[in-house]
This record gives structure tokens, sequence and C-alpha cells, in this order.
């Protein structure tokens, strides 16, 4: 007996188009966005990986990312589950910042340090910023004290964890294929947590857009192959060093 | 103390367009059909209703409606139900039909009754016809004996009730605004049990897609306004015209 997860980041968004931090504002998919969540369906359907449960953020490139996917394998009418505790790590004042221009300014070694340090958070975003969240219905029920306002990796597996085990865990439990359409860093956080991967080694891995990491799972939920599957292993390497290239 | 209500019919599928009866055929939007939903979304984010919850069947064409009217609304990331129960009336055998051809090879009368006799289902639908559910995964909870062939909207009404009573209610009494994006009949069902329509004078009851619906329900759930409040009405009503020549 073995349980199945698929994790899908979501299709190119309006702003990863034009290379800015996005983190919790939330943008819409772009038409190649879209694309690449119709193409995941596909491949989902070809292998025969039918999700029958899905977890997603609030966040709409992911929540649009799983409708087009599962509409595309034919299981757009499963069951919906949603959290913010799914959601993209906030990338505090970075939110709105053109990448490219953010490493000019402050030199590669503190934009690799906002990019990619376990446990260094980017500098807060103020609450009357545009592109602040604070004050969102969406976010209505997090006490003001546990709102991000920015985050490091490690801040969003803190915060991811307690959803991983109360609402996914019991679906894998229940013998259920779970798919989780989220973000290159609730994903990280993840996998990091599945395949052990320690603080310092968490830096190198990059989660391509649009293409399910199958994960099968044993009784005590360590994955039977390190590091899943994907389902389109070359396409999903090159889009892994297209992520790691980002600012370039 | 009101309760809000927001019903809201699919926009144009495909076979809509092509003048097909469609029923339990999961045919998708066509691009009209999406931009009906996204306007839908518009009239309730200026009409300040804005949905905490959303019921869909489980067609295709009712969850991307929601889905598009809910992400025009900013209100994509609400919680979703989804139950066979507001599934559009089983056509049994006439699914795939066209709709002219149909009136033209068994006349006015016979038209007419299978299309809104209140009691008379049309012929079911054999298990091994191409237009056929049974045995989708979707339905593999319905034990076979109800799995429907062909409906009346009295089937539907029989069908849907229990969901709305354990369902719907319930997140109506939470003080909920609660979307049910659904389908001619499944609506007409609600309306003629929200309103207390005679089984003959629901016949005459046609629902516009793409139209916003609004009740506001007093304590015993009984309309505050009967018929309840469309959000455009002069587009409501124009379009609900074009229903009721369906087949001309």
């Amino acid at each position: 007996m073995t349980y199945t997860l698929v994790l899908l980041r979501h299709g190119e968004s309006e702003w990863n188009a034009l290379n800015l931090f996005t983190g919790w504002v939330d943008v819409p998919l772009n038409d190649k966005g879209r694309e690449e969540g119709a193409n995941a369906g596909r491949l989902l359907k070809e292998a025969g990986v039918l999700p029958d449960i899905v977890h997603t953020s609030l966040l709409r490139r992911a929540i649009n990312t799983a409708v087009v996917s599962l509409d595309a394998a034919d299981r757009h009418w499963i069951p919906v589950k949603r959290s913010w505790r799914l959601n993209e790590r906030h990338y505090g004042a970075l939110q709105g910042k053109d990448k490219k221009q953010t490493l000019e300014t402050y030199g590669e070694e503190q934009f690799m340090l906002w990019r990619r340090s376990f446990d260094v958070p980017p500098p807060p975003l103020a609450d009357d910023d545009e592109f602040s969240q604070v004050g969102q219905p969406q976010y209505a029920d997090i006490p003001d004290a546990e709102m991000p306002r920015a985050e490091c990796l490690k801040d969003v597996i803190e915060r991811l964890l307690p959803y991983w085990e109360s609402s996914i865990v019991p679906d894998l439990r229940d013998g259920k294929v779970v798919l989780v359409a989220a973000h290159g860093n609730s994903l990280r956080a993840i996998v990091k947590h599945l395949d052990g991967i320690s603080d310092a080694d968490i830096a190198a891995l990059n989660i391509p857009t649009g293409q399910p990491l199958v994960y099968r799972l044993d009784e005590s939920l360590q994955p039977t192959v390190p590091g899943g599957e994907y389902l389109d292993p070359e396409a999903a390497a090159a889009a892994a060093a297209a992520v790691a290239n980002q600012g370039r």
C-alpha cells in the first residue's frame, strides 16, 4: 500500500512574465500559465494519476492552475479544500519590485540572501502599502499577530505544517490521490519535509511551474523514491533551470 | 435578519450554441459562456453581493461559470461544495439530439411535453449509449437504482431537495451569502420550492443564463420578494425570453 501525492506549482502569472516579486499579491495567470495548467492535466490523465481531492492556496494563480489542469484531466468535479497556509512565501517589502532591478540595486549577495536564505526574511511590508494584504477578507480569520508581513522559508514551513498534518495527511491516509496546487516556496516546504532535506541544501532546490511531481509514500509517509518523480522529467529539468536563473 | 441566496445558471456551452439537448453530458462552456460568467461576477461585485460559499453541480459548465464569476468578483478563494444533486435534468434519450430536429420530428405537443411537463420524463437513455454517464467515476457513489437515465422536473426536485436541506440551508442559517451555480432545471426546482409555485405554473418559468438571481429569505426561508431580484433585470428578461424560444 502506497499513498499518492501530486505537487503542482502554478503556471506563469502576469508578474512572472514581468519578472516582479509576487508573494501574496493576487496576480492572475496569463495565457501561457493557463496552457501550462492544461498541459499538466493532460500529463496526469495520460499517466492515470487521477486526483480524488485538491488542496489549493487562496491565490488565484494556484486556484486557476488547479481548475484548468483538473478540467483537462476530467477531474474538475472532485472536492476542493483551500488554505492561506499553502500561499506563496510573503515577500515583504520586495512584493511588486522588479527582480533584475533589485539584483542590481542590492547586489548578488543580498539578493540571493532574500531569495534563498532559509531563515532571513526580507524587510516587512507596511500595512498601508499598495501591495499589502492586511485587511483583505480572505485573511480575516488570521489573528493579526500571525498575519505575515514578510517570510523566510522557515516561516513558511512553520505555518504550512499544521495544515499538512491536519488536512492533507488525513486525505492521504484515506487512500485518496491528493493534488496540492500551490507555489514555489510552499511546495519547497512540503518537499523539504518529505525528503528530509537540510536547511542548507534546500536553497538549491527549484520546483518548475506546471510540472506534476508525483510522490508515492509508504506507510510512514516516507517517499518510496526520494525527490518524487516528474511525469515529464525532461520538461521539468528545463523548467527548473529557468526558475534558478530568474533575475539574470 | 435575512439570509441571502444567489442563483446563477451557467453561461452558454458548446452544445447550447449548437442547439442540442445536453442534460448530464459534460459539455464545456464556450467563449460567450465564460464572458457571461465574468459579467455575472462583475454584477455581484458592483452590487456588493459577495458569496461566502459556492455550491455547484458536478458538470464543468456550472463549475467553470462559478470559477470565472467568482474570480471577477474577487471571491475565487471561498469554500466550494459540489453535488450531483445540483446537476441539470437528465434528458434521457434526447441527450445529444438537435432541438429543432426533435421539434420537427415529434411535433409541438410531444416536444413541449418533454421540455416542460412536470411529471413525464423523456424515454430513458441506454447505459451503452455514447451519451450515457453510467459508470463515470464522479457518479460512483450513486446506487445504480437511483442513477438517473431520464428525468422530469418532479424527479429533479426529489433528488435535489435532500441536498438543499442538508447542505445549502445550513450554510444560509450560518449567515453565509450562498451562491448556487447550476442549471436551468435544477434552479427551477429551487425556485419552485422557495416561491411555492404550482406544478402547472412552473412550466412557464424560464431562468436566463449568466444572470445572478438574488433571494433575500426571512427566518422561515420565505422570499421577502417573491421570485427574487435580478441584479440586471433588463438583461435577465431578454435572456429568459431567448430561453423560452429555444428550438424555434
